[in-house]
């Protein structure tokens, strides 16, 4: 149900009392730019730069190969992870930092699949992230023997989980609309039929307080890159749940998933821990940036955090939904239904898109049709998000996107 | 055979005509070390930190999600890609920069054995670089069916390619011993027994010419961190001769595999084009500074620079083998049979090696007993060896390794 457009005044009134009015001053946006992409694209924050520049000079330039000693790279997959376990309500010593989305989960699956021995369905939701997708066929096809992935609608998730299921591979929000799963329920449904669940937490880590210890989760993987804010394509994050990790063993063996790397044996033993989800040497300039960029997410108070991004949205989409007859909210409207970004489907979203980046207002485009927009409330004001509103407002009352330079697409979009 | 100890007078000769005395300048080494580590963890160049930092705060800070289209962020991994295959031999379009050698290598392994139905065995040389081992160990585990990877010693290769082996797997210069196969030789035998091969050259690319087209090699993978110079975790490339990128397709198959990844299709289909090899999302920060790192490589003429390699191997090595009679060299004599490194063993290498890094003079340490140094022409001296060469004679002459500290083992060695 709509609601009244929330005014300037109403958010200059929550800008006031915004426990978050002091932590934009820790990130480099440029001026003049209100960047609602934060969902795709974390910015840079000072703390992040100079850890950066302090491990090319320092770290890298004077230590040089020592550093993997004095500086403790080789460690940082996992300290890192540790500091990402605290935001996902993780038990210590079950995540680690490695790799991309895409390579953890197949390992996951892979993971996961051997542990249901006689299951062959890998269950999965239309429209998911289309790499879980991609990986999972990639990883049955490999496999044959009968193995399949199946997806269904998200409607008919909980009564496609049969007894022949292996494993339930869902992303906790989906990131066309922001819809978000019951975590807790969907793995209970899948405990009682005997399956385990691996939940992609791109568009949650970060975003909310998630508590995989609590939903019982079996397995997740998460971005770095997003909400996050680690840096352009920073380290992917893999969690196992403690009664997983005994004898955890996954195909991508690499050296640094190792018991004993630095031994050079010819066989493979795995770690015993989290590490053995880890394959080959860490990319540390990257590494580090997400490092440095989790510390704010230590200091601050995540349901706080939700609330803020909570007011953010409905800023933005009473004002919309109020001044933009022409665009359909697709997100939901209750909270605990949803992530923390708002989509809205409009049949020429991607020119009215490119109209509002042209003012500076930075959000993105999914096919076909849908505008999409992030509240990141660690540097998003509510006077910045009813300012985003209004222009999209004067860019569809003046028709100021029908223009030819708006229309062209990008080679990513 | 041993020769006479090359002089200091000799080596300041050879330092007054030497083509790459100016390129030590592009380097930010440290004052008072002398670096026989690149082999392990190439040093910063000027430009490769000032790339990292324009990425970090141009890039990233400024441009924010444009600079995945305005800086072409997306196509980083083919035109990286397109750098090394210029210093490769590789034809134009057949490499790409991601993830990791291990990870590529599962993906090769998955692709050769699929060319090659009915033959189950994976070839390796025992003692190959551990992770090569564990990949393949991983990947034939998880196949099931009857794959199998065998190992053999490196003089039993030739007559272990059989009717039965899909692929053989090969470093092409070993990291223990410097040992170089021949790449041609090895290739030739094995498609003359219907086998497909996979090389990975760690210690060639940056090292020496490399010319995989001329060799006739089926896949070859590489390593941006070491000869490269391109930073602590630089992500790996990946090469797939053109008559193999027909139809190509892998099992880790993420959305920047994909044939239009922003269709965002349900669908997975693989890029027609050396694309098809990636997987997740590039890590920016990371892949910018091997970008940087490999200019200096398209400036200088790689037969020229093994020479230097060979006249540095040569001024350590006849220096050492005749003030340091408890070394034994374990490198081949001749440059055709190695790469450029020179390992010796010696009881009390670990020890050693601490005591030269005490003094400035940076090497390292592989079990059980081998000390590695690595000649890097772009940024030594013949006198800088040569000075190496005498510090360690000292460190023996007086026993002054024989020091409960440096006899600690590091977690990393």
């Amino acid at each position: 149900m709509m609601t009244e457009p929330i005014s300037l005044g109403q958010a200059q009134a929550l800008d006031a009392s915004d426990p978050f009015a002091e932590t934009r001053g820790e990130f480099e946006l440029p001026q003049g730019i209100i960047y609602l992409d934060g969902n795709s694209l974390g910015p840079l924050q000072a703390a992040t730069r100079r850890r950066v520049e302090k491990t090319l000079t320092h770290q890298w330039g004077e230590g040089l190969i020592r550093s993997w000693n004095t500086h403790d790279w080789i460690d940082m997959p996992a300290k890192v992870g540790a500091k990402l376990a605290r935001l996902i309500g993780a038990e210590p010593g079950t995540v680690v930092v490695c790799d991309s989305i895409s390579v953890n989960l197949f390992k996951l699956i892979a993971v996961a699949v051997g542990k249901r021995p006689g299951r062959k369905i890998v269950l999965s939701e239309k429209g998911n992230f289309p790499t879980d997708l991609y990986v999972a066929r990639g990883l049955v096809d490999m496999l044959g023997d009968g193995y399949e992935l199946r997806t269904v609608e998200a409607s008919a998730l909980a009564d496609a989980i049969g007894e022949n299921v292996a494993v339930v591979l869902l992303t906790e929000v989906n990131y066309r609309t922001a819809h978000r799963h019951d975590m807790a329920e969907v793995t209970r449904l899948a405990h009682a039929a005997g399956a385990l669940t691996i939940w992609d937490l791109a568009h949650s880590a970060g975003a909310f307080p998630v508590d995989v210890a609590a939903c019982n989760a079996d397995f997740a993987v998460g971005c770095g890159y997003k909400y996050l804010n680690g840096g352009p394509g920073a380290p992917a994050f893999v969690y196992v749940a403690p009664r997983h990790l005994d004898g955890l063993k996954q195909p991508i063996a690499g050296w640094l998933g190792h018991a004993a790397p630095f031994a050079f044996d010819d066989d493979y033993s795995p770690a015993a821990s989290i590490d053995a989800m880890r394959t080959g040497t860490p990319p540390i300039l990257s590494l580090a940036a997400l490092d440095a960029s989790l510390d704010i997410f230590l200091r601050v108070d995540m349901a706080a955090l939700r609330r803020k991004a909570d007011q953010l949205f409905d800023v933005f989409v009473s004002n919309v939904e109020a001044f933009c007859p022409q665009l359909r909210l697709l997100s939901p409207r209750e909270p605990e239904r949803r992530g923390t970004q708002a989509s809205f489907a409009f049949h020429e979203g991607y020119a009215a898109m490119q109209a509002l980046i042209a003012r500076g207002i930075i959000g993105d485009f999914r096919s076909p049709d849908i505008m999409r927009f992030g509240f990141a409330p660690l540097y998003l004001s509510h006077v910045d998000v009813w300012n985003a509103a209004q222009a999209l407002r004067d860019i569809l009352d003046t028709g100021s996107w029908d223009n030819p330079a708006y229309k062209v697409l990008a080679k990513v979009v």
